[in-house]
């Protein structure tokens, strides 16, 4: 049992070196757990980084315990203080790779805290060198999760560190074979998908289900992309580990009605259930929830452009992630369960160059929430005003 | 149980932070852990230091397995490389406060690979900065163990935690009713030991005992010194939870003889056992041990006057540490059981100003080693020949 961990770990870390990351001969890795449990996949990693070549390997561990004391106790101002030596570690990701641990055991840690406070306190200077670093694509970077037997207890209420780790091997695709060709063929199926939609040249995405009627603006310059991505130095890369999602870059300008979100978010050591948000003209008007509902109120305030769109995504069916029925609390897998949007910076690849840089979000922040399920329709419609059915009952519409 | 171990926990960050480092409000705290097993502590102490004041608490865990891949797959450039933010946060520590946590459930780590590779491993440049801090004394810093399972393990053949906590509290004070009046007390014994000594204005020390004898030649500057130390801002702090000894800086260009360790050395991932080290006119030039050699031939020829002695330091059966009769396989304890030496960088308060800088050695390392213990005789002699007894059977025997 223990050899057979030891495997799974190193054929994982594997994975996110070879596939994800892509790191290259030559290149340092920066290494971020979001929990000091990460451990074991971080030294993982650390091994086959250095096995594909890596120059040097920079670990690093967060630890949101002493952000909890840092929201507790703290003077105002140390709350969105960022060390200069983090900046730093940002700034030297450029023309490196970068994997991101998540998988977080202990998701609702900063939930009896001061919602406003918690809100605020993010070490903004450090996301705007991450941010500039995506719009630059400098970085060939990767995220994925770790199981642990806190994050297990998340999920199913119970430690099943066994049960978690068939889930996660299942929606990484850990379980096939090849898991390296699978990808391949993974990221081939999804990018038919956005040459299906781009063909379409959309104008807007119409989302309506219970507690959902949302019409989200394209901009003429949107692009649909997925899955792969690749550096301006041409290194290509797997971001994120999983992903089932096509996305695109909305009209900062045109998101319009109510949008209920059909999963709950575990965002900035809240889980916030029952979040429905209202647009109007663009912006965000209206944010309710039957839990954390102030952490998003902080979110959206913390910038003028937080309370517009960013991202708009299209999942379906297929997903593996959906496929397992689960909540992951942890936004890597369940935005790749369902249909969603993200409040905050628009992702540089989901446009072409010559967009309007009004209708491109740049508020330093990125929130995705789920909106999407089985019932929750999805259309297309063009600037002529043909509907195009692209989601009925999680079923994916298009020829591919 | 646990609520024991919680206020037990909380006592011993407060002693860190109000005795050890002694967090000044408005000061930043870096707290630097050995292992992500530390983060209990590393949290308390986060929450301490921000009821005491502090602007901001930054907090980071070393990973010594993410070490040991690089010691094993990474190239040779990787292993004296300093990251640019690692050096960083060493500089943002001046006019600041640091709290090192030590106690390393595996000291051994890294005892099967390459011990030339192992003592090459260190971060120089960062090393430079700390020492360099050391000097100029800009921070007001201490170190502390913090009792785990994995620690327990090494020290007892088991991993017996509430052993390990009662001996921790015992050797820092914990157990009394007041620790930080305790420390007063304790502070001012030494003290007094200090001022002896320098009344004797001595010109050597002389270890007698089994495997060794030992002339250790002093500066006409060297001063003894204990406990407490001061910033050059004048915020008092105590570097060491525990602390036992009195030390001074011996003039790096007269040690001579032979001298066998009393006790195991945890060093750089490796246990030495039964080291041995011959002395000819101030440098080292013969070493011999049951484990571990390599490691630490490495480290004396890491730089040219690496192998000339730094510190030297007298300790007696007083000693709380000593009276647990244990080996903990952390320094910072372990020095505290016994005599020692130091080969590397001189301690700046251990020598007056005018020192002549021949004898005062800067080399970027500092490594102790217990030599003391009962079978020791340890003599002092004055620049006339005159032979003081310090230590018979590891009882004190000047009047204080």
């Amino acid at each position: 049992m223990a050899a057979q961990l030891d495997e799974r770990l190193e054929r994982y870390a594997d994975l996110a070196v070879r596939v994800g990351a892509n790191v290259q001969p030559g290149q340092m890795l920066f290494v971020t757990a979001l929990h000091v449990s990460h451990a074991p996949l971080v030294r993982a990693v650390a091994r086959a980084a250095y096995r594909a070549g890596a120059r040097y390997v920079d670990a690093l561990y967060v630890d949101d315990h002493v952000k909890r004391a840092m929201v507790e106790l703290g003077p105002d101002e140390a709350l969105s203080y960022s060390p200069g030596w983090v900046v730093e570690r940002f700034e030297a990701m450029a023309g490196n790779a970068n994997v991101a641990i998540t998988g977080n055991p202990e998701p609702g840690l900063l939930a009896d805290l001061d919602g406003a406070r918690v809100g605020r306190a993010r070490m903004q200077a450090a996301i705007e060198v991450a941010i500039r670093q995506l719009q630059e694509q400098t970085v060939n970077w990767t995220g994925l999760a770790f199981p642990t037997e806190g994050w297990a207890q998340q999920v199913f209420g119970e430690p099943d560190l066994e049960r978690l780790w068939e889930a996660v091997a299942f929606c990484t695709r850990l379980d096939e074979a090849d898991p390296v060709e699978a990808w391949k063929a993974h990221v081939t199926r999804l990018t038919a998908r956005t040459e299906s939609l781009n063909a379409l040249q959309l104008d807007r995405l119409v989302f309506r289900g219970p507690g959902t009627d949302l019409t989200v603006g394209l901009l003429p310059t949107s692009r649909f992309v997925a899955a792969g991505a690749t550096t301006a130095g041409g290194i290509p890369f797997v971001p994120n580990l999983p992903t089932e999602e096509v996305f695109t870059t909305p009209d900062a300008r045109r998101t319009e009605g109510v949008v209920t979100s059909t999963k709950p978010l575990a965002v900035a050591g809240n889980v916030v259930r029952g979040l429905a948000i209202t647009f109007e003209g663009g912006r965000a008007v209206g944010v309710e929830a039957d839990e954390g509902a102030e952490v998003i109120r902080s979110q959206l305030a913390s910038h003028e452009d937080a309370n517009r769109l960013g991202e708009v995504a299209l999942v379906d069916g297929t997903s593996r992630v959906g496929q397992t029925g689960l909540t992951f609390f942890d936004t890597l897998y369940d935005e790749n369960a369902a249909c969603h949007v993200a409040y905050g910076s628009a992702i540089p690849v989901g446009h072409t160059e010559g967009s309007d840089p009004d209708g491109v979000n740049a508020a330093p922040i990125h929130t995705d929430f789920m909106i999407g399920g089985p019932e929750v329709d999805v259309d297309g419609v063009t600037s002529d005003g043909r509907i195009v059915p692209i989601l009925r009952e999680d079923a994916w519409q298009l020829p591919s």
